[in-house]
């Protein structure tokens, strides 16, 4: 459905090609301070960068609705955009050529002809416009508990950032880079890795990795609405994510448990861990140590190459080479969102949870 | 929460060391015939492997009410289990001082002292027995579509299974070996991986692939009720897994898009695709080809050998060796786990989309 979340609930409307997309977030309690500034800058980081991004450019302003004074009340919030930049007419050959890699198929399966083939309906990329807004206007309820999510790139097509960083410092310096990298020379890297693939009409993947500081031990709803589980769940919705780890990851499967462990100690009287490879989430809740999970993006599945597609209509094969406007990369937008629906996770796990009131 | 799934659902209950654990499905439609053999086939592949696995054991006879005469009834389902073989006193001072990488300190911060830390209480993975119990019950409901759900391990430790497998092969044959293996060759080689870090008085991780044959096109309930969200959410809540990736997984994100899609053809009149880097996966929905991901667990942390942590009493710095029975390794006894939470999210997927009646 298009509805997730339990304490506090976001409920997705809206297509691509819709006059308005945007959503309602239902739970927030009443006395919240919500930052209009924060929200815009969160959309900024979601904007396609200059340069690689789409060429579909929309203004993004968020209408909000159920605030006084900047206040939450406790009525649902309404966030909504409006879609201007839409050129319908790249995507009717689509509803009978689907595009490899994309949700074409499986849509029209699923829904028949009245799925809504513009801009790729729900399935668009534009959909996570919304998310964003969401997110950034949730930060204060979870800031006021102590805990703020960031993010970057740590990867994008062959380009590979091995280097570990401060959790503190990703959370602000990420930010001020239109990559989401977290230096100027891996920026330029991973900026030439994709408009190489661009000018070869092709496309790359990526990775992102976030963090969450500050989280108090016991978050999550074990025996199934787990930290991880609850946040795994929220990222897939993402487009085109197709992996996520927590911690070591894939790569806990080759270590010993005496190397895996995360020992315990107390320093300045609070229990610490010395390493954190279990990216603080012990048995579906949050141990105390900071969160810390990357997500794959595969490469954008709407490029220009010519590529192999069947006629659903006559039922015989088809080439195909997709026009519209696309990303030739994703996941340095990608960033933003992953953080969102993490701001979002948390906030109803904490308030699932009485870690606010 | 202990419930998950929205058409079907499956509430469990009890705890490790508890008289009975058990699960209720609800919403099984009527008529649908549960086989009890395959039920206990099923909680054989849970069972420890002679050698490699904790020395409890457990008759794991499952008491199963809601059914008649081998059929549905439309009645909630129960399935129940005794606990017998329990040593609840390994386990007392471990609310002092918690095992590093067990969920003893974050369920001792959220519960406090009333939580129950006999055999890790309701985060053991004993609480998998019913898990993998309904999983089985639910394997005639999806077949009656035609989807069947298998898993072999690929990795344990440092030995990795880099051949490719038909699914169809792997559905069976990988039921045939202890470990999960798909081969005898590397069953052994896997064995004596596990066997030298018991011997250490240490532990190994693991990876599981679980494929799912015979899906539609469109199985899945996007924006956020995804196949690969809610897939990952059910398996997350397994303990020990740490990552899932669907297809490609990670590896994704350093393809082109002109080799991560997956192009169609028309084959015998059906649209198939000629690779499935996408796992079975588009836009949150199957489709249509073999369902494939992975999901790696983490060493197991109960350790014999010597560990860092603290008293929580006196907040002091202290020292453990965990005594209890624990596995040396998880991810070969987890494999069935996994297929189960697949099964049972595949069959709520399927009634929630009409697929089923």
């Amino acid at each position: 459905m298009n509805r997730i979340g339990e304490s506090i609930t976001l409920t997705l409307f809206g297509a691509s090609h819709d006059s308005r997309i945007g959503c309602v977030i239902d739970g927030i309690p009443p006395g919240y301070p919500v930052n209009v500034e924060s929200i815009t800058a969160d959309l900024e980081l979601r904007k396609p960068s200059a340069g690689i991004g789409t060429p579909r450019v929309e203004a993004d302003v968020p209408e909000i609705s159920g605030i006084v004074d900047g206040i939450t009340t406790g009525c649902p919030v309404v966030i909504t955009f409006s879609n201007s930049n839409t050129r319908s007419s790249d995507y009717e050959q689509l509803r009978r050529i689907p595009r490899p890699g994309h949700a074409d198929y499986p849509a029209v399966s699923k829904f028949g002809p009245a799925h809504d083939i513009r801009g790729g309906g729900m399935f668009s990329g534009r959909m996570t416009t919304p998310l964003v807004a969401a997110g950034a206007l949730l930060r204060d309820l979870i800031g006021s508990l102590g805990i703020s999510v960031g993010s970057y790139v740590t990867r994008i097509g062959s380009v590979v950032d091995t280097n570990t960083y401060d959790p503190a410092d990703v959370l602000t310096r990420s930010r001020t880079n239109p990559l989401r990298a977290m230096s100027s020379g891996i920026e330029d890297r991973m900026r030439a890795e994709i408009l190489v693939a661009k000018s070869d009409g092709d496309s790359v993947g990526g990775i992102v990795r976030c963090f969450a500081t500050g989280l108090p031990a016991g978050l999550g709803e074990p025996f199934f609405d787990t930290l991880d589980g609850e946040i795994s769940k929220a990222v897939f919705a993402i487009p085109g994510v197709k992996a996520i780890g927590f911690g070591e990851g894939f790569a806990a499967a080759g270590l010993r448990g005496s190397e895996n462990n995360d020992a315990y100690r107390i320093q300045n009287g609070s229990v610490v861990t010395l390493t954190n490879h279990a990216g603080g989430v012990l048995g579906g809740m949050s141990s105390g140590a900071v969160l810390d999970f990357s997500v794959a993006f595969k490469p954008t599945p709407s490029i220009a190459k010519q590529q192999m597609s069947v006629d659903l209509l006559t039922r015989e094969d088809a080439e195909l080479s997709v026009k519209g406007r696309h990303d030739p990369c994703i996941a340095n937008r990608g960033a933003i969102v992953v953080e969102a629906m993490t701001v979002f996770t948390l906030a109803d796990l904490a308030l699932r949870g009485g870690f606010l009131v």
